[in-house]
């Protein structure tokens, strides 16, 4: 199933290029007073809601995907974890590139470990990115990004792949500098997420996905999951021996070789099979 | 006016050795749906609340303040926001002893900006800290908290002091080793805030508290803000010239020398002057 947020936090299903409005689903969420809960309501509950999104789905009304405003589909995600460096060729870039490196150490993500984008910085596709420190250089980074459905700790790779919900395209846009990744790659609209939330069971195999990113229509970067350095299974167990992944936690599998700058008024079209394709605008802040 | 979040969420106000119980305040808190909002609650109402606070206080019951369980002052923060090596001494520490530079480059706060730590690590001192990696040296950190009260981006130095809701006390617990700080000082439990908040207009001048640590009643780090290399309207301004900052944010302002291992079984004490003190016991996980 492919759900989207859309418009003003409506609740869809996409089906080709339309979407089905099944917002009432919604309405099986539990009621939350203070404090709130450490989890995404909508991927704690997605078993729940997916069984009133059947229910609902066969007199749903539909519109035109071309049409609506896409946020991000995971609204209330408790952490956005990422990978550095987490495809060799892109490593091998990132030392031989002064100005994304900025004489600091790139050492392998085995060293480096995970890092953390503010929630904050979340945004849609339809939302766009909006620079800020135009006076640097400002990348775009592609990346499979994977949405914790059910939480643990110390989980094991052998069990990891049943801690994910599904998978979304994210984008993980970084300004450059000397700064750690957390502050460089936290900027309001520098996570981006979208198009809409595949669940795991439409993807038969997350290790062997291509996918590619366009800037204005010239291709930038161009991979498969498959070389990535450390997999998915290995990325959860990993995290979860420092913390507690909880449901709609993000995970920014890290991206390729090809990052590179954008500019206010660029366009970027992000794609990776069997997810879909997102469109994104660049202004500045 | 001091706020504790104790025992199963109840809202207090501490006087001398007493908690005041004002959980009926909560009721002007708004209700909230899918998707959850991006702010504490009670931070981002505060003014609401203390209004109802002070026409509850004079009939509430009170019990003594050592039989309360002592959660997160702020249940909710968007992020939890911290400088690295923000007091001179500590950076000469940090670059003078392996153990804790672990072989990266220990940068000037300038140059390594701030960092996140994340916000499922965040407990109360009654929920102690639960240590993991025990291998390696894990170690205290007591910081100032400044947790914000109203939102911006791109506040200047000037109006810093006007986003400031109060003041906490902060543990930036941290395993050592080579990752980025992200993800050693995100470890649940790893971020420590309480005992409880001190609103803005209880503290002159926070720029000039003593503060300081003991281990089991050993003295450990000992330090005033004063000494901050990047003061507090200074770390407000850069933050949010990254990303905006939301009600409830927390900002933990750095830790000064005398940084140390902690080990299960241990006591941690820690005071900051107008603040108060607080205990938490260290075990493993």
């Amino acid at each position: 199933m492919r759900l989207c947020r859309f418009n003003s936090n409506r609740l869809g299903v996409v089906q080709g290029d339309q979407v089905f409005d099944v917002t009432e689903a919604l309405d099986v969420l539990p009621s939350v007073s203070y404090p709130l809960p450490q989890v995404d309501p909508l991927i704690a509950n997605l078993d729940k809601v997916r069984a009133r999104i059947d229910e609902l789905l066969p007199a749903a009304s539909s519109c035109a995907l071309a049409d609506v405003t896409l946020l991000s589909p995971v609204a209330n995600p408790g952490k956005l974890v990422a990978a550095p460096v987490n495809y060799r060729k892109h490593l091998e870039e990132a030392r031989a590139d002064a100005e994304i490196h900025h004489n600091n150490q790139v050492a392998e993500i085995q060293r480096v470990g995970l890092f953390l984008k503010a929630t904050s910085s979340l945004v849609g596709p339809s939302q766009g990115v909006a620079l800020r420190h135009t006076d640097r250089r400002n990348d775009h980074e592609i990346e499979l990004a994977v949405v914790i459905g059910k939480a643990g700790s110390r989980i094991s790779r052998a069990d990891a792949w049943s801690h994910v919900a599904g998978y979304c395209i994210g984008l993980d846009m970084t300004v450059r500098g000397p700064e750690e990744r957390s502050l460089r790659k936290s900027i309001d609209s520098y996570s981006v997420l979208g198009p809409w939330l595949v669940t795991a069971d439409e993807i038969a195999d997350a290790t062997q996905l291509d996918f590619w990113l366009t800037v204005n229509g010239e291709p930038r970067q161009s991979a498969n999951t498959r070389d990535l350095v450390i997999g998915i299974p290995e990325l959860i167990e990993f995290a979860s021996a420092f913390y507690t992944l909880h449901e709609g936690d993000v995970l920014y599998t890290g991206t390729p070789e090809g990052v590179g700058p954008v500019q206010p008024g660029d366009v970027i079209v992000a794609n990776i099979e069997g997810i879909g394709e997102m469109r994104v605008n660049v202004s500045k802040a």
